[in-house]
């Protein structure tokens, strides 16, 4: 429904002027996320509180009004684009770390609260919360629960539905739960925690969270691998995951990567080189030592043209550097990519590589391949020119292949970025039409009206 | 619906006539778990295969036929027992291991397999199940997943939820689904996987469980802490796990149960001892020798009697027995036990050891409690003779009380028993309307002709 004069008011009432908008220019703002899709919304509201929240949608489903709930906007499939217009919920004023409970290894959080403050506040009380996405200095809690981020952390540790233990959350009627708990069990009834997990602000929306934390582990060790071949690489990844000690990263730079890297690093890489590991360990000190030792040596014997490993921190950093280089040097190939984050069994990163090198091929476009290899998740990142027409239909079909391809080796197309908005025609792809009848019978429960962020997951 | 006689000719059609059967010895052997609860059944049927149960459930569904899916009928809260009659679907035949991926770290397995026969198949790899319910030897997967069992490990490694990567499942129209991966990440589509586990069930009958597992730990090693004091022991156990290194398990017994298992023991206990930790760490040997020091000396400084760390995995058997001979003394007390697997804050174990004190003087009953201190999850057993109609209804009260004092602690009323039939009553104490009505909306979704395990979890 249209956002009338007296619903705007109303809104107004709820949270004070100054915190809903209908400026264009905030409008545009709200509109688009990483994936640079935009889609104007009505209006922006900005609720300071459970009970706020709690009114906005008890009006939007008394009127109607399309809900659309928004972290940081970094996400990479569109899942905040206020597609069929309507409200955007933003949590920027719902930003409080409540409590950290030291005793009882768990933080409470408000939505709005950015991920890598989560992990300063936590820190420094010696505690841990493991799920660390790329955009953590960005992306917010709330916005990590709708996608259920991962990062490179989650192949020692688990992605953020591992860390959520329960959640205050408001229904479209404007009605509050609370789901799970704030002990290490918990069973009582339906799992509804893990459902809202991920569901991408399609079921409710989340007010509060609860997340187990761990003892903050004493060390960090970070070394790089150099390989001449990437399907060495690859197999060497393989080969590590069944070592019994798992690492906290593995992430995986193709040939592509380093190219494109290579000159802000402050380290020289060897012209032969075709692939970069980088692996990070952390525990106790002297296991560390010990591991990274073990590692160096698999590595060698599997054939790697040379292992680093980092002295100290700054080291470390350096490191890091190739990594972190990636994002923005991206754009130098092409003005636009599709970053896709397929996961495919270990064992299956060889014929990943395998299937990019040849989209890249059959379809002139340039593949970027890095990412969390330890967990089989890679972002492929097919680079071409969204104004030219002829190497947008290339890339849609470079895609559609990938998934085919990564599908057929037992993988997922996507492994933390969600479905929102751009893997929403191929979700059928890997989900059958009963367990989207399923999941479409489940949002009706909770959502009867449609008004939450309607047009996202599934059609 | 009743179980007419061509109903039942057609299930032995599908079946074969050696697996189904409405013989009253047979009736009478599937009508009870743990609990003692008992209901009889209209027949007990053993599928085969998926498209079995499939055709068994599409059966049920058009004939309106109430099907009761159960393991090894070894739950501790009626979860398998058929309330309303019907048919009971036993998994016996379908407990084969399908397939170990050893690279990519999974194992494929059927509801009927006996969980500890995953843990030596899977440990002969040099692989590892983590969860390890006190029944392992002789539950089945199937039951684990349907109540979220837990066990000691949890502590360190989680619950079954935490290793359910996917599932096979037929929905009780008898259409098949698919959820969750093979891989280590993926988030395409609501959460279907741990919305079943968990579910005792009443959403859809799994047929095929993909587990993860994880390296086979170096080393364990068991330790035993004596306390002359509960609350000490409580205290010890949550400062231990706020250092760096979690413990596998970090077992509790309180002086009732010592008293009852002294006898049994081949090493003596002190006499002024009222609690006893049993504690194991795993991991690297060195890591775990230096470990077990820095816990010994932690015990000690918070008062311990003494400390004995096993030397050789005989010993650390011994020590283990204090645990493992208690369920069978257990009815050396009364006739009848109420087991309540209640979970509270780490940091709460004191306040609930002081609770079952309380109760145990109110209502003049012994409570006998032990469990998985490291996750606060308590097994508090009310003693009483089931003949005696004034003990009965003490113990009702106990029950009511302890699970008052549970939820006012910040804790829940089941860690990893479920709610089943023995906790339905006690579910509103814990889950808010709405919150069940929302789940009640989430099973009619599954099962719209409430077919599957009716008359649990809530009514």
């Amino acid at each position: 429904m249209e956002l009338t004069r007296s619903v705007f008011k109303h809104l107004q009432k709820i949270c004070g002027k100054a915190n809903v908008t209908k400026h264009k220019e905030e409008r545009l703002c709200y509109s688009y996320d990483a994936t640079g899709n935009s889609f104007l919304p009505d209006a922006i509201v900005f609720p300071g509180s459970e009970k706020e929240v709690s009114q906005i949608l008890s009006l939007a489903s008394k009127e109607e009004l399309i809900i659309v709930p928004r972290g940081a906007g970094s996400g990479m499939t569109g899942g905040s684009v206020p597609v069929k217009g309507g409200l955007v919920m933003v949590f920027s004023r719902m930003n409080k770390i409540i409590e950290i409970d030291e005793n009882n290894l768990f933080v409470k959080v408000q939505p709005g609260v950015i991920v890598s403050d989560i992990h300063k506040c936590v820190e420094e009380k010696g505690l841990f919360y493991p799920p660390d996405p790329a955009s953590s200095s960005v992306c917010t809690i709330g916005g990590n629960i709708g996608e259920c981020a991962g990062g490179p952390r989650a192949v020692k540790y688990g992605v953020t539905r591992d860390y959520v233990l329960g959640l205050s959350a408001v229904l479209p009627s404007g009605e509050f739960i609370q789901t799970g708990v704030t002990t290490a069990k918990g069973v009582a009834g339906y799992d509804l925690t893990r459902l809202i997990v991920g569901s991408e602000g399609t079921l409710a929306i989340v007010t509060e969270i609860t997340l187990k934390l761990l003892p903050k582990p004493e060390t960090i060790k970070t070394m790089a691998i150099f390989f001449d071949s990437t399907q060495k690489a690859a197999q060497t990844v393989s080969t590590i995951m069944r070592e019994a000690v798992i690492p906290r990263c593995v992430e995986y730079l193709d040939e592509a990567c380093l190219h494109l890297v290579k000159d802000y690093l402050s380290f020289d890489l060897p012209d032969s080189i075709k692939a970069l590991l980088i692996i990070e360990l952390d525990g106790n000190s002297g296991r560390v030592e010990k591991d990274a030792k073990n590692i160096k040596e698999l590595c060698v014997s599997q054939g790697a043209l040379d292992v680093v490993i980092a002295k100290d921190q700054t080291q470390a950093q350096t490191l890091w550097d190739a990594r972190k280089a990636l994002s923005p040097v991206l754009y130098k190939i092409a003005t636009n990519k599709i970053n896709e984050d397929i996961v495919v069994p270990i064992d299956k990163i060889p014929d990943i590589v395998q299937v990019t090198q040849n989209i890249q091929k059959t379809y002139g476009l340039k593949v970027v391949s890095f990412g969390h290899a330890g967990d089989g998740n890679i972002h492929c990142n097919i680079m071409y020119n969204k104004t030219d027409e002829n190497e947008s239909k290339r890339a849609i079909k470079a895609v559609d292949e990938l998934f085919t391809a990564t599908l057929a080796l037992g993988g997922t197309i996507t492994g933390e970025h969600g479905v929102g908005l751009t893997k929403m025609k191929y979700l059928p792809k890997e989900v059958g039409r009963t367990e989207i009848k399923i999941m479409k019978g489940i949002k009706k429960v909770f959502d009867p009206k449609n008004i939450l962020n309607p047009g996202k997951i599934f059609n």
